[in-house]
């Protein structure tokens, strides 16, 4: 059981996959952007590294949402919700969490299938 | 290795089946019950897709618990505490955050084996 | 597939193992102490509990950093990027949340391979 890891920094890499399981770290997207574009900006960003990966949405297991004021949930669920294909939701968990820079808003940290 | 899903809205599912591993979405209770029945109704729902989803909790593998005011840590341990088997307690964590609707006041995520 | 559990109590194992992957109990180090200290025993900690799995910092999968105050986020990382080893960096994600104990500054998560 190999690890692979993908875009690897001194911090972080943005992917690592092991045993059929990858996991992708935190995406934030751009700071004082609304709520809507910084969730629309990781979920773009988890698809390409999901797609690089081998993997994709349909094969999401796992799914923490952080947001640095939960008065964005409704803003961030209706991006959410339009993104997440139709029978194939991941078991997901929203707490709020100030984030690594002010400005940004919200985080999503994903685990999924390959 | 396919995953199997179950209670499957369009925002999550409450239980992901993958390669021996199952996530649940985080669970909570009741919006301004005390802690004690919060955390009992959390352990409780847990309890009911854990055997769902062939689990228990004497196969729970990693546990994160957020609470929404850290004051509340040793009430919410004491029903934790007493639901554990003795001998099967998973790793855990614990931290503060704000939950998805005010008046929540914890919220437990499970990763188990099935 | 079996699951080992090390260094069990009626709260948490400290260490979690089941099917290739270990699961670590949130550490944290001595209250009061600077963010660069904390940090550092946190890592110390994850160190040894990782040996005692048949594991290493070679082998991370995926890990959470929660600071109580994400002004000392430059701290931690530098504290950080010295102990991952150069080019086995795990997926990431960083968050702020009050801990159980005044005091706690970090608290660290980890899955790994062994």
């Amino acid at each position: 059981m190999n690890i692979e890891r993908m875009h690897t920094g001194e911090r972080a890499s943005k992917i690592v996959k092991h045993n059929g399981v990858v996991y992708l770290s935190g995406q934030v997207g751009t700071s004082d952007d609304s709520i809507h574009d910084q969730t629309q900006q990781c979920l773009d960003k988890i698809d390409a590294f999901l797609a690089e990966a081998g993997s994709s949405k349909e094969q999401l297991l796992q799914v923490t949402v952080w947001l640095s004021d939960m008065g964005h949930f409704a803003d961030m669920n209706a991006v959410w919700n339009a993104w997440v294909p139709t029978g194939f939701a991941p078991a997901r968990a929203c707490g709020e969490a100030k984030l690594a820079r002010v400005g940004l808003k919200v985080e999503i940290i994903v685990t999924a299938a390959y």
